[in-house]
């Protein structure tokens, strides 16, 4: 680490790969010889859509995608996706699974319903505050889809397999967790997930879209609210954010070429939350919340004794460069968010901090 | 200039003040002393709420925006907003005004009528190739609104004065001319522009709207495509686009602290404008495409005398360090684009290399 680097446990925007950094930070100011910032080129130059095209190709190969599925880049976060999966996919007469596993599905749901879309919740873990993943789902036969978020940010859980929905495509929010595992993505009619955790900075979110779901888009959507604008145009249909899709390119190229693909990607992350679990379930002044088989690999949220040695935690933590423990401030406690790039010597450091503090406070 | 960075004529993304680049490369791996980068940084710290906030402050004051009017921060670019503002702004029964100055406004007037509003074009310059901007219109009485894009990146033309609307709000698509020069923003219910041109990089779309046009915002919109949402929660209702704000702020610091505010840059826009539509009326080899009282002070569009020498013309000038000439694919032809950012010394390096290109060519 650089000395003037803190390890960053930010939940998103979060910490990026220093060698992703230091690469951009390097030809900020001549992009690939073309004596211009990657700011600065054409979205429709060769350059940019090579750039673009190396992110697309990399998200195919790492995620084992066959040919039906697109890769596209969009705007507004996963927060417009809330709106126009139902708006895409969702006819007269129509309806939906969906599954409420925390504040993020809950806002899915609420933009289904603001469509006055016919959505059912299917199964919650609302009963226990979202500290758990629900199991042995009963989905409603004829629906179009079925939503989950595959990892929950601020609850700290996440689903450790996908449910098996049998004909009915999943539709998934992983945000929190793409390209943190390897998965059988054939099962997906949608993926999405902004980039701010696990593959780039904020400003654009990645679709992943199935050919299938692709034939359910209606032809009178407005544009830029239509899957089909983006599918038929490579993500070109109108000026992409051209920057946060370069990082996203140098994450994925750092994902691959560096870290060796999702298997190495996955035994590490494990590696790291196993570390981190550990240092939690060894002690009784720090406490996980949520339930053992259902805890996030990414956001990991514990409790001190009181909040006030909470907030003394975060501090005392901040001071020894260890940034972004704050738990959600909708649920208080503490969260170390460690989603890819974050080094194992980062969650070593915390584990050791946490150890200091507890002798100290214990 | 430095020895690896070329002239840039972009119409956008375009050309960004090197200062700006410099001062973001160098603090890209630390930002602000917070040992992240800007990319790695919370949308909720309070170095990001004072990036935002320098932001809205600085439009602010350089526009001379009264208490009124809101600085809002978007994603999904101009495009998003074609279909937002009749969403936002026509209710059943009501009607708007838009006047067809080309490519843009013909897509906004699309948007609406796809989602079944009712529009008026009032006034059109399609009859002459939209080599001109309308006088004369005769607005609606009831009209919600007039909806006007101000300056016309393809076809290289810009509203010289604004259009006297009385009391109907004016609504204006000012991706291209945006701070460029000064204005009666009072006049303007909502102004909106993709940053890529002259206040930053793609992927993010300022909007300054004014509170009448806030309490037309019906209640039942997704919460994504409500201006409300935003302009509620100060931009930071989901993780905006934090790069790309920062990027403008310090666009808008270098327009307000180094070129002195909105007076000086117009004179300088003005200078670099005349300098190249000088150029181009001294020559019989160039033909300006525009009408000489519509033209833009941003998008100066150009014909050779044959299709062949535009392409030659093209490029040799990207041989020279003159880069980004050519005209819009769908006009031909060719285009200097000259933002804010762009220096007089490049203006002044396309017409030393269009005099010697004629010398050999003419």
């Amino acid at each position: 680490m650089k000395a003037n680097r803190i390890h960053n446990f930010n939940p998103g925007p979060a910490a990026l790969p220093l060698p992703v950094l230091e690469e951009i930070q390097a030809s900020f100011l001549d992009f690939e010889g073309t004596g211009m910032s990657i700011t600065e080129v054409s979205h429709r130059s060769k350059q940019f859509e090579a750039v673009l095209n190396d992110a697309v190709d990399r998200t195919r190969r790492l995620l084992q995608l066959d040919d039906r599925f697109k890769v596209l880049f969009l705007q507004g976060g996963a927060s417009l996706q809330f709106c126009m999966i139902p708006m895409n996919f969702l006819r007269d007469g129509e309806n939906a699974d969906y599954v409420n596993t925390g504040t993020w599905s809950t806002k899915a749901i609420k933009e289904a319903r603001i469509l006055n879309k016919q959505v059912q919740v299917v199964a919650s873990s609302e009963d226990r505050n979202f500290s758990y993943i629900p199991r042995e789902i009963a989905f409603t036969p004829d629906a179009a889809y079925v939503h989950i978020t595959s990892n929950n940010t601020i609850k700290g859980t996440q689903w450790p397999a996908f449910p098996d929905s049998g004909a009915i495509p999943l539709v998934a929010d992983m945000s929190s967790d793409i390209l943190s595992r390897r998965f059988d993505a054939s099962k997906f009619g949608l993926i999405y997930a902004g980039a701010q955790k696990n593959i780039g900075p904020a400003g654009v979110c990645m679709v992943i879209i199935r050919d299938d779901m692709l034939s359910r888009v209606p032809a009178t959507l407005p544009t830029m609210l239509s899957y089909t604008t983006f599918a038929d145009k490579n993500s070109l249909f109108n000026t992409p954010p051209c920057f946060a899709i370069y990082t996203v390119q140098i994450v994925l190229k750092w994902l691959e070429d560096t870290i060796g693909g999702l298997a190495p990607m996955a035994a590490l992350n494990r590696r790291k939350a196993d570390v981190l679990y550990g240092a939690i379930d060894a002690s009784e002044f720090y406490r996980g919340t949520a339930d053992t088989d259902s805890r996030s690999l990414m956001n990991v949220t514990f409790r001190l004794p009181s909040e006030d040695l909470e907030k003394r935690f975060v501090a005392q933590a901040m001071e020894n460069g260890l940034g972004g423990l704050k738990g959600h401030r909708s649920v208080g406690g503490c969260r170390a968010s460690i989603y890819n790039p974050t080094p194992l010597a980062a969650v070593e450091a915390l584990v050791d901090f946490m150890r200091t503090f507890e002798k100290k406070n214990g």
